[in-house]
């Protein structure tokens, strides 16, 4: 038995948990006990599934200052940001409360018997259904909102789906005392226990892909991992949809006209956004495409300038510092890039601020491979260019990524097909805006082309997420007292109801 | 350079068309085509789309009775379901144009800046896209509604994606003569050359599926098929998503009350239902539960009776007849098996209808393993059982399937489990209604659980088959005259828009 070890990264100093890895027996039970209730939370009423995501909400922030505090020790994000994270990790809970009780997830739709120019149609009643038990994987960079309490475990939770979590190992004690925090509010809400599940270490990972009971996951970490996984998933004997959500080197674009116009403020506040949470972000813009000449000088010179105020940051793991390190280094020595911030050496999970700069004719040699990779971190290059047809040059080679920015002036000629461009290649657009910080909401989109996301037709934050642990089922002729609540005539949940074809409303 | 064989079933005679197997070379040519006019077509307005659907609808309609005539040649199914298969496809296209126009499957959501209980949030707009150029492969039996001009095709027009057809090798000259048919429709509607393609031969699916223009496969075929390409589609560099439907041994259950109640009409009915279209549907009731004892028994005499009055039928192809008799005897040389019906040596596309009885307790042996499988064509096995434990059993071992149909009287105690335990294990759940015909509508739903589609979430008959061929993407912070007019405030699309989280309408 091995002992589940946290981690300090400012002072890199390890306590040993009362807490033991899970071992692949323990995994198989608690897989089996959420699927042995699956049917029976799933066919709760939605009115008291959103209680009991209420429910959690208020317990989470009944420990809130607890959870901060052993957050910071593990993550050494500081107090404000973590503080802010646990109320949008509470919020987040409250609205898929309302998600779910609003319904339109469940995509209702009632044909009744009538005759089509093709014949005699059936009675046919279509909607969503539950999955079954879904594993989530936590994140590293999001103690509370991507991790135990985080966006996939409560859309799941709200899909009407058991949830079996493995906590990522930056975080551990965070995780379980997450977790007590979740499992108080569904015991006061009366859920069966095997509505949540917990497991620790890598194998029990593993085993949580592999269990036959569980149905789907939820993943939000780096490339190889999820890939990895993915690929496990695939290869089970009833393979499982995984969504995988495994960040990117998101490109941001200055026009030529916005950098004449507001250089000094675009290259400030780049610096804030590739550096924001120590650059831990999976939206974090990794690439930024700077036009040559002077007002494109300036906007560097004031990036630059910004990072060079920065100190010294602590990252969430020495592994994770080590990764940035490398990542930094294979960059600084692609031929042609010049560093423009960083080279200090850092120890332990210490990083500073890193900025490189390239041409765009360098940037799509074969060479530079290691400019257009994602490095999660405090870390961007900037890629210099003489006209359009570089920027659509540099923009094709590199991958699909989460998000896509750009940045231009008022009646820029440049907007329209940088737009589209975007669209082409990204989850979400971005204009004149950062793309880091992605507000939980109806209208958001996370989640962009393979290799940014394994699914790409689906969302981990924002209210479509629900739909990953849901599946369409058809009742045809079935007598209205044996139909679900959703798909009856007088529709008892007044939820949205297509009838007929007709939008409902 | 291989010749394309067009292969009569009832009179086993052969003859060489006019058209080449596709070169890899030239499914690149085609595919490159198709993505050189994505973006186009994608943003061509909604009515413009729906006009080119229903043009389509025209074009086939006028070649009716050719269409027909080629089709009764290469499949020897007969005038009447030929033509109104046709009919139906026509439909099809009729129906996508108004699901097109409608809008709804944009699901456009429209969220103003705000300031959240998580601090500001921009002003963010969601939207789904076309994924880009689309693979679809035809299937055997339903040489118009699952082929060439069948629901895939369409659905993924309707999304606003070009599509490269690979023609079913059983009719190959009915998937060029309606391909002619559509493409006339296109070369009306305006559309730009590369928004159909169609190649032919084996080799030709492959290249299709492994070629990085194509952005997403829809297939309807067998499972190994299935499988084999959904593998592929996953090795690819860029994996995408492969949406396959590949058939199931859907079950039928009888209850003890049904059949004390009505045992000569369901009998008479599945005796229709497994045989309709010479037992080639993919919802073909595969197997039966029956109770024991004497109303039982009555059900199945009247099974074999209206079995028996069969005479023998031409399958699509001698390919698939032979592997309908590999499996029939594979059933009938299983341990415990009685044949009812059938067991007369059949050649060429030739089979009878064939009927095996088991008991419950044998159904479920490892050994009973060929009992379990989908045979393709007028095949059916009935399980007797005892009780409700040995229906749970029977249902248990068996994978889950597209459809699965319960027949019970009026107050049947066991109608509410039974409907339960279907949904669980299917797509479409019927009640007292045989699982064959597909209706096309907007409450439909044509797939489910692994193996019987590769990605359940979806379905490929039905309004919201369209949602398998886009992607959501978020605009943040764009002007108004930059948006899509689907996000526009004022909507000039007049389509269904969620506004800051209110549902539309």
């Amino acid at each position: 038995v091995t002992r589940v070890v946290s981690l300090n990264p400012a002072t890199n100093t390890e306590r040993a948990l009362e807490i033991d890895e899970t071992s692949p027996q323990d995994v198989a039970v608690l897989c089996a006990r959420a699927s042995s209730i699956a049917a029976q939370y799933g066919a709760w009423p939605l009115s008291r599934r959103a209680e009991m995501l209420r429910t959690m909400a208020a317990e989470l922030e009944a420990d809130a200052a607890s959870l901060v505090e052993v957050a910071m020790e593990e993550t050494s994000l500081p107090r404000a940001r973590l503080e802010g994270e646990l109320r949008r990790t509470a919020y987040q809970l409250r609205f898929f409360a309302d998600v779910v009780v609003e319904g339109s997830f469940l995509q209702a739709s009632i044909d009744h018997a009538t005759n089509s120019p093709m014949g005699p149609l059936a009675d046919l009643r279509r909607m969503k259904t539950p999955l079954g038990p879904v594993a989530v994987f936590g994140s590293s960079n999001f103690p509370f909102a991507f991790s135990v309490p985080g966006g996939d475990t409560v859309s799941a939770l709200a899909a009407g789906c058991p949830v079996v979590i493995k906590a990522h190992p930056a975080h551990p004690a965070t995780s379980q005392a997450t977790f007590d925090a979740l499992e108080r509010g569904a015991k006061i809400a009366g859920a069966p226990e095997g509505v949540l599940g917990l497991v620790f270490g890598f194998d029990s990972g593993v085993a949580l892909v592999d269990d036959p009971s569980i149905r789907a996951v939820g993943f939000t970490g780096s490339g190889p991992v999820g890939k990895a996984l993915w690929a496990r998933a695939n290869a089970r004997p009833t393979p499982i949809p995984f969504f995988g959500e495994l960040g990117a080197a998101n490109p941001l674009v200055v026009t030529a006209a916005a950098a004449a116009e507001r250089a000094e403020t675009i290259g400030a506040g780049v610096a804030g956004s590739m550096t924001l949470g120590v650059g831990q972000f999976c939206t974090k813009p990794g690439i930024v495409l700077v036009p040559n000449g002077e007002h494109g000088d300036a906007l560097v010179e004031a990036l630059v300038g910004a990072l060079r105020e920065l100190h010294e940051m602590t990252m969430l793991a020495p592994g994770i510092a080590r990764h940035f390190r490398d990542g930094a280094t294979s960059i600084a020595e692609s031929a042609g890039t010049r560093r423009l911030v960083g080279g200090d050496a850092e120890v332990g999970s210490q990083a500073r601020a890193q900025l490189f700069e390239v041409s765009a004719i360098t940037f799509v040699e074969p060479s530079s491979r290691p400019l257009r990779e994602e490095c999660f971190g405090p870390l961007a290059v900037v890629v210099r260019y003489d006209d359009n047809e570089q920027i659509r040059q540099a923009l094709d080679i590199i991958d699909p990524s989460l998000t896509f920015s750009v940045f231009a002036a008022a009646d820029d000629p440049d907007a329209t097909w940088l737009i589209a461009l975007g669209a082409s290649k990204a989850g979400r657009v971005t204009f004149n805006e950062y793309p880091t910080g992605v507000g939980v909401s109806w209208s958001m989109q996370h989640g962009g082309p393979w290799p940014s996301t394994t699914s790409p037709a689906t969302t981990s934050v924002g209210a479509s997420g629900i739909e990953r642990w849901l599946r369409p089922i058809t009742f045809q002729g079935i007598p209205m007292d044996l139909l679900p609540e959703a798909l009856k005539d007088d529709n008892p949940l007044g939820i949205p109801q297509r009838i007929d074809g007709n939008y409902p409303g």
